[in-house]
């Protein structure tokens, strides 16, 4: 697999896109993004776990029944979340005027929003909208940096990934765009992602590739821990690279969760790196836990624990409240068979079967200096099992609660 | 019951106290408390979920196993938790100086520790501290309020409550001194409280009530849901108020677990009321849950979201992030059931039966001058079956981060 970050949504063969501003936002930043395939596509997604699930979440989960899907239409600046029956009629509606835009079914449009909760979707000019980006539908990197730029709220940067694969002799595109973990105005957070490939692939197996591919990236992944009602990561696959069709096991279908997880894995990193005022990313690495479920409570926990997040921000080594974290996780872990390392290289073991280390000088100096870096690595040992897994957080600062108190809706 | 604040840990009958500096802390702050029976006392304890407990929790709730107490000893400033094996033979040699210098049993002796963690402690220090402590107990204010300063890391005020019952033409007093949430250095948070009554209740009746009375206060509290290792409540009943012993059930235990509960409950208040950087304290009425277990799912995901906290931080009437935290928490909610009110009356309602409410420019008003009082209640209606419970939290601030990422250790 190798990754060439310049291409984009439409760089899989048979998907055109468009971003633009249809007035949603206050601040007249671009807010309403399309992505059309040619063909009907396998399609597939991964919603959020909240039970207060947004409307067009839920028209999502119906429309994907079919498994197919033609196109993607998503706002930012208002999530069209807990508007209850008023608000699935908007999303309805968006599906739509889509399909009417571009000539297909209603039930084969999926739709995404983000953005302030709780508030109508001004429909008129989403109607609008539409109507122009579908007139303005291409391929290129034009086309791929607006699609990545509609769908942005509090993000600072545009998210792209881009992987690639061969399968029977033919390339294998698979591209995504994604937003996250920003606020708007400021409200709920919300990670988005749409991917396209080319792959032929049948939405059963495309779904099972998604969901394997979600577990070791965006699952695992927390800036503030609120799982948002809007939630999605959406997939199509045009199935035009000309490969065999992928199977539900083997080889072709190992190696293409393989690129999957890795683009997946790379627009998650993205977003924990742009989280709300984050200034470091950290990674929990938890070894020998009883199951893997074991496994997530830990890394869950400590990516979670204000206390880490502030240690990690202020550059502070304070070991004990990682092994704290996994002593609440509900995991099973006992002090005697714990160990604690801290770099890249599980550089400095900070504590090691229950006993804090005593460090040397020079240990001491490479652990400040371990703290100080931008990306941190902790490596937690549970000597309970086999499964390991790894989590992305980032650090807790001044900027955080500047964004998420301050403003006013 | 009436409460009179002025009241100490030495009102109850039987009992002494004292506080000072024996040189733990660099800043010269008291650091070491000495609670002490006249009779041996009928002793109970709750302690920490987290399954790295701190040392002198492991030999707690060994010397807990009789059921009976005669003093407890408690430094501020060094957790002595993550330490081991040194760690615990520290904790029951602090048990064997205080039993050696008031004449009792070293398992006589519960023990404490809140501070910084993964150190040895300086037993030196507490040594020399521990015999003048037993040299200085004494009854009155002065005694009550410096065992009340010897227990506090980054708290900003001691914390003590009273209450008093009547129970079969006997006076019941009952008497709580607590520290939390602060850090120290700064390091782990700790809640820790210490209950003197003399009423006469033998030790399983006294584990039930405390236990029944912890739930609905101690641990309907968040600051920052970091579950420290060292959590204690202790309590010792000296049985010389007069009474008839209080039986396991029945009017005379249900009066004697009210007045504990409202003593816990003002403690509970206390802490989160001083949580590091709090400014403002929230309410979270649950009401209409399935079960108490989902009540408290929903209360907890709450209090814990920063989402919420920096909301109300702000001021803002965010109110989505109430209803969205309940929809993460792993509790039985469905938007069409849910409903939100805002004030301590249900003043404001913003959210009913999955739909948000449409709000005069009157009630607009009264919403923002409700978020920005200094105590904020919700009450969110799940319409799900009978279980009602109130959750306490704090507001998220800069005062936080500054605390907990700023200092080093």
């Amino acid at each position: 697999m190798s990754k060439k970050p310049t291409n984009g949504v439409t760089t899989p063969k048979g998907f055109r896109a468009a971003g633009g501003t249809c007035g949603i936002k206050a601040s007249g930043n671009p807010d309403l993004t399309l992505i059309v395939a040619d063909v009907l596509c396998s399609a597939a997604g991964v919603f959020t776990t909240n039970k207060m699930k947004s409307e067009p979440v839920q028209v999502d989960l119906l429309h994907l029944k079919s498994g197919k899907a033609r196109a993607i239409i998503c706002n930012s600046g208002n999530a069209n979340a807990s508007t209850g029956k008023p608000g699935y009629d908007n999303a309805v509606e968006m599906c739509r005027l889509t399909a009417q835009a571009i000539g297909c079914e209603t039930k084969q449009v999926l739709v995404s929003s983000t953005g302030i909760i709780g508030r109508p979707l001004p429909m008129d000019k989403i109607g609008r909208g539409i109507a122009t980006l579908a007139s303005k539908l291409d391929r290129g990197s034009a086309s791929d940096a607006a699609a990545a730029r509609g769908i942005m709220t509090t993000d600072l940067v545009p998210k792209t990934s881009y992987a690639q694969l061969k399968l029977d002799g033919k390339t294998i595109h698979l591209a995504g765009i994604c937003k996250g973990s920003g606020m708007i105005a400021p409200n709920m957070a919300t990670m988005l992602a749409f991917i396209t490939t080319d792959a032929a692939i049948a939405p059963a197996v495309l779904k099972k590739a998604l969901q394997k591919a979600a577990i070791g990236s965006f699952n695992r992944i927390s800036v503030d821990q609120h799982t948002s009602p809007s939630d999605s990561v959406i997939m199509l696959a045009s199935g035009l690279a000309g490969n065999k069709t992928i199977p539900a096991a083997g080889k072709a279908f190992d190696q293409f969760v393989e690129a999957l997880t890795g683009l997946c894995a790379d627009m998650a990193y993205q977003i924990v790196k742009d989280g709300e005022g984050a200034t470091k990313v950290f990674r929990v690495r938890v070894t020998g836990a009883k199951n893997e479920k074991d496994a997530d409570r830990v890394g869950r926990a400590v990516v979670d624990s204000p206390l880490v997040k502030t240690a990690v921000h202020g550059g502070d080594p304070n070991w004990g409240r990682i092994t704290t974290a996994a002593g609440y996780s509900g995991a099973s872990v006992v002090a005697e068979k714990m160990s604690l390392f801290i770099g890249h290289q599980k550089d400095v073991c900070v504590f090691e079967k229950g006993i804090p280390t005593t460090l040397t000088k020079v240990q001491t100096r490479k652990l400040v200096k371990l703290m100080q870096q931008k990306e941190i690595v902790f490596t937690l040992e549970l000597g309970q099992g086999k499964a390991d897994v790894e989590w992305l957080g980032c650090d807790l600062s001044r900027q955080y609660i500047a964004i998420n108190a301050d403003y006013t809706t």
